[in-house]
């Protein structure tokens, strides 16, 4: 998740950048793969091919570098990093590593399971969530013995990468309704330590790490087509390297970690097209779906294609949940103390974008995003009237959840304690969280069906020889639901599945 | 959609049919093609192949036949109909059709197009509905010429096929809130003329009209691989009969009409897993995903393949929808009047699938489908009790409700007015509407990626040589949502299309 100093520096996204990539798209059909025969002759040749240098490119380079493989990246842009880069930095980890166990928070691969299965579903990959949860102590160790380093501390403003060089967050709303009925609520978004943002810091690591090994990188080359053999194994790769054809055989296998497909308006509007609604697609450029289209071609599923992020930075500080969320009938919907991104997929695919924040005197400040009230008013009855809501639906509502909230509970929704104010101080006041107003941060979940080793499987289930990929090309744990840092989390680990699978192959 | 006596008639499903599938779908890897030097001899040749003999692959075979093209249809089962064959045989059909205009509906292909993009998106594929409302009216004459008949009757009942030889109905929900703001309702639902459930007759006098043509029909043939050329065109596809390998040369296409993926677990899962919710898989046996998996294995796109329809039959009478439905927060969430297949959708992707039906005594009645209150009381807060629903929620919820009744209106959701009615009259009482208790029907919506004509295209926007698709094997006119009639409508329709286009090819 990209979040904190962020949300201000990269919004609204660099123009063009849009344009540009989807003429590029066009150009090339990537979704066809060329026959070995048409091969003239290799540029390259190398036992492991990686595509793109992000999160899960710089771990499979690794991995399979270790595992005893020449290995050649190629990544499109002038330097590695990826979408990685501009994130927030969180990694989701838990079972009990020592940062957990260092701030006080006792956790374990099934209580961490058990929360992934109902944070991430409807339906994700159980043995995906299962090896990651099993394995995610372990993944920590070896981060901190790539270079990246994690301080013993917890900072308490969840949902968001703290702006200190504090490690432990809550990055899933473990700690409310309803997955506080679900599994121990645990901290388990650990950032590397640096101040705020720490994706570029946590990719500068990585990339250290990769350059600590014998393995060679090429940088502003594209990849465009899968070579494939008569067999249907995937042998190479052709790219575009300074406006000419780059030919890679690759011995043993191909990895694409090369993002995801928000960038492309085309896949957008056949498998996503609530992304036309959000305001900020979350990529450093490169994420065209082009690698997803490449393993299509090669004959891999792409799966759960319709499933996205989406992120309103509504919070910090935390303290404004107080307010409650209305849909445009008027009535609440949500656990305001949820998640920003949970209560974001619920904006966005079940209210189709359109919500508002209802607050009193004593609840309202402005966010860190500087969003500001819409309507304002001296009572209840009179707010709903300024805004249009029908009339005594908000009053309704209000009245319901102070009767409730004076009390100490919501049995409506199981808004956490702490954040039950009853909305009683005028002056009354609402915030229109529509996504035409405020930012709706996006990126996609779903791409290629991959088995946790990172082997991309056909609409039957069966490997297609030679091809791997990790990151956002594929479908990983949150198949649907979402929680931050889980995408930095499942591209690193299984990116290193991949690495280690493709030297293998 | 399956409706009216059938849902009595068939539900629950044949035991053993899903397992009996499954077991057969993992024989054979659909999404890998034969290479035309694999194929030893040729059991049959002919112009153009058309896969499955229900509603797209008759129209198909019918076009393809009357283009002058030699056509060979296989079918997996012992004779034609497919899933068509089971429905309630309403086609979705307008633009000032003769049946219309004798009941006193004034449509237009505009007003048509405007409900269809409203009704079944988000973003259906504009071109497709723009040529299908262009040209309803001529497709109904097509239908008739070819011996299907219709009566010049309005059955007033709506959101199913009448129980009479009655021809039209509102499907759609065209006559209430949100669509009246959008489009001039009219009925457009057509049902061929013959009594109840028109699906098996609608599908008898298609298949008489093959029948009069020179075309060959292969009952028994299951279709399991495309064969594909060196240039990456489709020349013909491998069944299997009598158990042996039956291989068909098709000089110029072929055409998947093979159903959707509702049978199928693991594309359920991979791809729409709401399905596992539903207690009835709309299917007659078929519908297990193979001709999209070999679509896909020839370079074909499938989209939208998370979308589903699903129909809870609450209605008729439609009378009954004067209760209200609440959520399990005990809140409204619909307009109650809306076609019956959208409270569906809501109930199953917005609400998991968890409801209930509030009524009193003056509102209350058994319903076709024999649903029974689970909870009866004397006062909504002694219902709202028993339920356990939150305490308030539901009083406050009927407060609201009725104050606006009583007033004629319903500003919170746009209920018509028809079906206002206070609930005041005591003993009240609460159905429960979900999906462990009642019927939720479903099939799949999503599938390969076509344009009009039928071409398949690859996920390059390419369209793949020699293969073309119709029906519920392609992503059609309900991209998302759902109104009754449309599969029937677009699947003979667009069969007709491709089977044209594959006929020129």
């Amino acid at each position: 998740m990209v979040a904190g100093p962020m949300w201000a520096r990269t919004f609204p996204p660099p123009s063009g950048m849009r344009e540009e990539e989807s003429a590029v798209a066009e150009e090339v059909r990537s979704s066809e793969t060329v026959r070995l025969a048409e091969i003239p002759a290799w540029d390259a040749e190398t036992d492991v091919v990686v595509v793109g240098l992000g999160g899960a490119g710089t771990c499979a380079a690794i991995e399979a570098a270790d595992a005893g493989a020449q290995v050649l990246a190629v990544e499109r842009a002038g330097g590695a990093g990826g979408t990685s880069a501009q994130s927030g930095g969180v990694l989701y980890l838990g079972g009990g590593t020592p940062v957990q166990e260092a701030c006080g928070f006792e956790d374990s691969p099934d209580e961490m399971f058990k929360f992934l299965m109902a944070a991430c579903g409807p339906q994700p990959d159980e043995a995906k969530v299962r090896v990651y949860c099993d394995e995610s102590v372990a993944h920590f160790h070896w981060l901190v013995d790539q270079g990246v380093p994690f301080k013993n501390s917890f900072y308490p403003e969840p949902s968001m990468e703290s702006p200190t060089d504090d490690c432990l967050v809550f990055t899933g709303g473990e700690d409310t309704h309803p997955f506080t009925d679900i599994a121990r609520p645990a901290a388990r978004g650990h950032k590397p330590r640096t101040e705020g943002a720490a994706g570029a810091f946590l990719m500068q690591r990585l990339m250290a790490a990769v350059e600590r090994r014998d393995l060679q990188c090429e940088f502003d080359v594209r990849a465009d087509q899968l070579v494939v053999d008569d067999s249907g194994r995937v042998v190479g790769l052709v790219g575009l390297r300074a406006g000419t054809a780059f030919r890679v055989r690759a011995r043993r296998g191909v990895v694409l970690t090369a993002g995801g497909f928000v960038l492309d308006d085309a896949m957008v509007a056949h498998h996503a097209p609530q992304v036309m609604m959000c305001s900020w697609r979350l990529s450093s450029g490169g994420d065209d779906g082009r690698a997803i289209r490449m393993g299509v071609g090669a004959g891999g599923a792409a799966i759960r294609m319709d499933s996205l992020e989406c992120a309103i930075p509504l919070t910090p500080p935390r303290r404004l949940v107080r307010g409650i969320f209305v849909d445009a009938s008027g009535q609440r919907f949500i656990n305001e103390s949820s998640y920003y991104g949970r209560i974001g997929q619920f904006g966005l695919f079940r209210l189709s974008g359109r919500f508002l924040w209802i607050h009193d005197e004593q609840t309202y400040e402005v966010n860190d995003q500087g969003m500001e009230v819409s309507w304002v008013a001296d009572t209840v009855e009179e707010l709903e009237a300024e805004i249009g809501l029908p009339e005594g639906a908000l009053v309704s509502t209000v009245e319901l959840y102070n009767r409730h909230a004076q009390q100490g509970r919501d049995p409506l929704f199981g808004k956490s304690e702490e954040f039950l104010t009853p909305l009683v101080n005028p002056p009354f006041g609402a915030i229109d969280v529509s996504s035409e107003k405020v930012t709706y941060a996006t990126f996609t979940l779903g791409g290629l069906h991959t088995l946790p080793t990172g082997e991309v499987l056909t609409p039957d289930g069966v490997a297609v020889p030679g091809l791997y990929a990790a990151g956002r090309t594929t479908s990983g744990i949150a198949a649907s639901g979402y929680v931050s840092g889980i995408s930095l989390g499942d591209a690193t680990y299984f990116g290193r599945k991949a690495g280690t699978a493709a030297a293998g192959g």
